[in-house]
């Protein structure tokens, strides 16, 4: 029983067996059921990229505008559900609320042993958006917005409800590759543990749940708001390396460097820095851009590291007009289609993830009552 | 990247250290912070086994007192958390409801950096019964109760709520050592997720909503109520045997018997067995007891395995009064204590849990314009 393999934070453990992406492997990058993810995200949507990742193909173009039109039919929230996100206050961590929402809908619309998966991976994906911006329109415009859209994409729906204005064509489209970029990564810590609620078999929504709450942490999702609190602290780029070089003497954590698995480069960078740039250029911006390439230099000068999704996800997002507070909660909207495929993939393996420890705690005690202690 | 070592389910895979409990380890059986299971279950009471299992130590007897007075103070419920169990259907599964519940009042009293983490522990160990118990006689009596009692042991707290009447004698202390056994158990999947949730840094609870969603799992807690299912369906012990070995040539799973550690017996079971007769006793069953008896026997003689902790338990709860989907969530009641002090033990170790998949996906796709396909 104690003769087992340890390993801190199962680095280098392989937990279990996946067809739905590659991550950091040889000759290969990063991949969606063997796609390269930066094809996909150039020259697919976003809905594409979820339907491939739920249903392990590409759609046809009949197959996308009927995927498109399902999702658009599933943008509606229970009145039930509308009462608890107004009863959950102002001041709430937006994923704290997307949580509470996710596992209330596990309650509403529960799953049975006839509901097909896919519904329920669909519903919510459709739902996130605008059960986050329900509850967030409401507390800070005091309106009760109506959650179904005109808008056929996902990314074109969020932002519509974000500005209640249709966006323009080239923040739909940052928003949709951005969408895609955050959809999948293996084993990542929130995806491992939707898998290993799954393997208990409870239902789709606990282990969306679950998921939720681990994305929240600033060593997982959390680290695009925490990249955006680093970059808005400078007011230009000789300020930042000075307060950069400062922070490395002082051995602080610069968020946005760095990862578990790639040990070169971030493969989803180049993408999300390319229109992150084309943001800034649209939109006249002469701070956050040149202040973000200045980190990225001086950290990769000193430190030989390199920046990772999050980094200028940060800034583009900024650009977008999206609050720092809903970064993370933009990554649950995204990451849901990976986490379903997961869940669904789990599913079919029925080994529990049970794993044991090593036992460092007290040798045996012995016990003393109480009016003796 | 792809040399790691593969394990199902991560059998037999080390992931961690911890000083809180031992399980099926030789010569050691299930101990809690170095102390026998057996002895704190019938020597201890819950609240002396929370207290162990938080701080480290068995409370002196002032510590005690000053410990229940404490739990005591922390039953009431915030009036938007009222809201959200009433806006939660009468059908919804109770562990749905737990969940949210828990989920909800992470945005309701949100951990800070200076939350002190016991006081969420002890708040959660507190409200966990009047929570479910609240929406419970709100949807099955239509009342709003009352969720602070004179009672001072959780056990009693839970039977005074659930029957509205202060409980006997026999009747509390039954479910208070089903609390302590209950209370903790090394990595179970519901604490390692947990464990997962917390190594992204992300905050209390999510991890314990995280939590609530493995166990309701039937090849993890949901197993109790399985195993209730299984025994009511027989009117007597012969029927039992007729059935069962019926069930065993189909190859059906019988719920409530074997484990992923334990090979021999579940040292919880003997503790338990005694508990459920005496209670039979008490209240004369001449039924349930003596085909739970019969299908032991059976398992025992024909497929050589035994019966765990879930499976007396659950004519245990039956013979309290406890309804049988209210059976999870009282082991939520009681696991919070061991998830506490995992969520804080693991707090302290900075490593991220992130293991790697072996990909057996398809190889390298070109990717075909949505127009060409």
């Amino acid at each position: 029983m104690s003769t087992g393999k340890t390993s801190s934070g199962l680095a280098g453990i392989i937990a279990g067996k996946t067809k739905i992406s590659t991550v950091g492997k040889e000759s290969r990058g990063l991949t969606y059921r063997g796609y390269p993810l930066e094809v996909l995200a150039e020259q697919a949507s976003f809905e594409e990229v979820a339907y491939l990742l739920l249903y392990g193909q590409l759609p046809t173009y009949n197959q996308l505008t009927q995927y498109r039109r399902q999702l658009q039919s599933l943008r509606g929230l229970p009145k039930e559900l509308k009462l608890v996100l107004e009863a959950l206050p102002r001041e709430s961590h937006p994923m704290d609320v997307i949580r509470t929402g996710c596992s209330a809908l596990g309650c509403l619309e529960p799953e049975t042993d006839i509901t097909p998966q896919q519904d329920i991976a669909n519903r919510l994906i459709a739902l996130f958006p605008s059960m986050l911006l329900y509850w967030y329109q409401f507390h800070h415009q005091g309106v009760r917005i109506e959650t179904r859209t005109a808008e056929d994409s996902i990314a074109g729906h969020f932002l519509q409800l974000l500005h209640n204005t249709p966006p323009d064509e080239i923040s739909r489209r940052v928003l949709d590759i951005s969408l895609t970029l955050y959809a999948e990564h293996e084993f990542a810590a929130s995806t491992f543990t939707a898998r290993v609620v799954t393997s208990t078999a409870s239902d789709f929504y606990s282990a969306v749940t679950a998921a939720i709450g681990a994305l929240r942490g600033s060593l997982h999702g959390g680290a695009n708001e925490a990249a955006m609190v680093l970059i808005d602290r400078f007011s230009n780029p000789d300020d930042a390396e000075n307060e950069i070089m400062a922070m490395l003497v002082e051995k602080e954590k610069i968020m946005g460097f760095g990862h578990r698995i790639y040990k070169e480069s971030d493969p989803r960078n180049a993408v999300i820095k390319r229109w992150c740039q084309q943001l800034a250029d649209k939109i006249g911006d002469n701070r956050l851009f040149p202040i973000a390439e200045r980190i990225e230099m001086v950290m990769r000068r000193e430190k030989n590291l390199f920046p990772n999704l999050d980094f200028y996800m940060a800034p583009a997002y900024r650009f977008l007009g999206i609050p720092i507070e809903l970064y993370t909660p933009v990554f649950v909207c995204a990451r849901i289609a990976g986490w379903a495929a997961h869940i669904m993939e789990q599913r079919s393996d029925s080994k529990l993830i049970r794993p044991m420890a090593e036992y460092i705690g007290p040798e045996n005690r012995d016990f003393v009552p109480i009016e003796q202690r």
